[in-house]
């Protein structure tokens, strides 16, 4: 083994931060060390992890490979790949920075930094001719960066659509499957370890909202960060939100949508009810999806495991092996970023959505005709309604809308706001329809 | 326009074959013109087409660059990329060593050659330093063979499964939703175009079979060739099949089912009974989907359009546009062939699967002994069976088995054939279960 390893060229790298990612990508690296040479003609060592606090035991990794010194690895010639899995913006960004500047190639899974600093760190990467990759950023182990930076460059791509929180899915699940309520199953998915104990990045949908930033900036070629991105979590939906959206054919998920469309993109997270025949409506529990529509590909769609200790380090290692091959053949930095348009995002409330209300009305005559005119008077046509029996004078009244510009629709709900027949707006979800 | 192009260099490719894929690449090239040079720092411009009939009119590519000479193309130094969109085996295997040699690199989307002659193209590819992509070749428009090779780079892969043929999945679908005998679906689908007038290659399963070879190869890292796959086709599935398929739970689809266990590879394609609950079951219609197993990843699935002009042309660009950024860099031949590895395939009938049997029985006492007798004396353990009512004196016996080896259950199907008892096995079908 000794003898045959000898003839190759060693690769050193680093890892930033010894959590959960850290540690899979350090086992993962061990465990194809046998076969890394065959793919890409070269060695690769991990020679050294930096953690915040030396005194931790990290399990499966050497306690002489662990330092708390940034400088040691960016001053070290020897290390040409820094792997950044701390997550987090600082320090982070500056380690990333720096070690661009070193002549370092970067192989990052930080959503957070990506999704904020993007350009930043792209214009880095460029100007040092380094690679800078970020498969494990969106959807944990699925590949979907490189598929759509390489893959489906031939394409237009007018719509991508993901799946891409897997806390949230899980509990929509449970909600969908076994009746719970937000809050039960939000319990279950922290007892399993699939939501934190402060669950508000994934739930109130700032996770996905990063995500789709980065899958934007990607699919449009123009750079959508994470302040355009409009978010709108799970908090509120209802058990009888989802019975409404199975008796109306569809499933209610946490859907990132951005489109690009007149030359404007409009990105968003949001509650989505889609038809249960479409393909994002089957990927449930915690599994993630990404879907794509190009001019030429037609309807493309990505799904697997969107975190996790080996699922992510699967998309690192990926990324790892790309940069070793490129730094075999000299010819790193060669896709770097591919934001070379300039596209403004369309501005808030222009969008056209369709939309499911669930209104907690009084029980008496007038109430139909008093919404469906406070809905005509500001432009919003109905498709469909449903008025439930009362109990104890309330009754509930569903309306789904056709396709409205959303601005019409907030004029529609402050006036329901005011008026006395209408004791609650209990629900506005968005209906998925096709561009 | 010309005057920003001017500060580009030119990249000329020709495109063998002007059928629906060569002329969809022609076309989609010509509609991303304005944006390659954002994509590649180069012109990119298809200088000639090699067709067999210059006299036929090919619409939307300018007669002037048809050519039916070959050797104009192979001697001319400035065609640097070659794109082979002719299918078959001969001419296209002769062109694709010949350019190669000639130090062009080749984009192709030839499953039937790359499934026979892969390792010789890859070879003189490697001789060449030249690179050789055919994501086109796999699942049409999905991005499955890049992914495989680099994104999963990081992963030992055990399985991986496919819907690799559109006609097979279309006819399929139609006999499932709409409970259509086989040839009803065929007909529909040759008069909507999804089948040819000889379907033989798909309906038998051949087409699938070169498709898996490739993909086992690629994920299996050891050559596997379209001899290797053991293929069956659908023409003998029956409404009746399907209807018990969904009363246990189960879809039927065209599969490729390619494994890796214990140093051996087995390759099959079979119609399966696929649980309705797994994420291929709901892959419909003329759709294509891969599903892949590894060690890190977990599960992953990759869906989309498996045919068709612009969905291939989308993977050939694809392509095109990564051969000519490794050309910017000089960095093509970086990634060649990942068959590193040399495995035996596993011997015909020692792959374990769960059976569905349909057998056409006499209406008689004792038949269910004497089957489950025949069953227990080869091995083959029941895992359920159904006894219909007979009409007219036959009646229908349905088992389903463990998982047994398959020659065990062959040497039981050998003695049913002898039973007077026994009017005919109507139906062997494998039922998917994990590895």
């Amino acid at each position: 083994m000794e003898e045959n390893m000898s003839r190759y060229k060693e690769i050193k790298a680093a890892i930033l931060g010894a959590g959960t990612v850290g540690g899979g990508v350090y086992k993962l690296i061990g465990r194809r060390q046998d076969e890394l040479p065959d793919k890409i003609q070269a060695k690769l060592t991990v020679s050294r992890v930096l953690v915040k606090n030396l005194n931790k035991k990290r399990e499966g990794i050497p306690s002489e490979l662990l330092t708390d010194d940034w400088e040691s690895i960016r001053k070290d010639p020897d290390i040409r790949i820094v792997i950044e899995l701390m997550g987090g913006i600082e320090p982070a960004r500056t380690y990333i920075l720096q070690a661009l500047e070193a002549g370092k190639n970067v192989v990052t899974a930080n959503k957070d930094l990506l999704a904020e600093h993007g350009k930043e760190l792209m214009d880095a990467a460029e100007r040092s001719g380094c690679d800078l990759y970020f498969e494990a950023a969106v959807g944990g182990g699925i590949p979907i960066i490189r598929p759509l930076k390489e893959c489906l460059a031939g394409n237009e791509i007018t719509e991508v659509m993901g799946i891409v929180n897997g806390t949230t899915n899980y509990i929509l699940t449970k909600m969908t499957k076994e009746g719970m309520d937000f809050g039960e199953a939000l319990g279950q998915a922290q007892k399993l370890g699939f939501a934190e104990a402060d669950p508000t990045a994934d739930v109130e949908g700032l996770d996905a909202g990063r995500k789709m930033a980065i899958l934007a900036s990607l699919a449009f070629h123009s750079r959508v960060t994470f302040q355009d991105v409009e978010v709108k979590g799970i908090t509120k939906i209802t058990a009888r939100d989802i019975q409404y959206a199975d008796a109306f054919g569809y499933v209610l998920k946490l859907l990132g949508v951005a489109r690009s469309e007149d030359g404007q993109i409009e990105a968003g997270v949001s509650p989505v009810m889609i038809p249960k025949t479409h393909p994002l409506a089957n990927v449930n529990d915690s599994f993630n999806a990404v879907f794509v529509h190009g001019d030429a590909v037609d309807d493309a769609m990505f799904q697997g495991r969107g975190a996790g200790e080996f699922p992510t380090a699967s998309a690192v290692v990926g990324d790892v092996i790309a940069v070793a091959r490129n730094m075999q053949y000299d010819c790193c930095g060669r896709i770097g970023c591919s934001c070379y348009k300039n596209l403004p995002m369309k501005p808030a409330g222009e969008s056209r959505h369709k939309y499911f209300l669930r209104l907690i009305v009084e029980d008496r005559t007038g109430i139909l005709a008093g919404v469906a005119g406070v809905l005509g008077n500001n432009g919003v046509s109905i498709n469909q309604v449903i008025q439930k029996p009362a109990v104890d004078g309330v009754a509930e009244l569903v309306v789904i809308t056709d396709k409205v510009e959303t601005r019409h629709l907030h004029d529609a709900l402050v006036i329901f706001g005011e008026m006395s027949m209408i004791r609650e707006v209990a629900s506005v979800i968005r209906v998925y329809t096709q561009k």
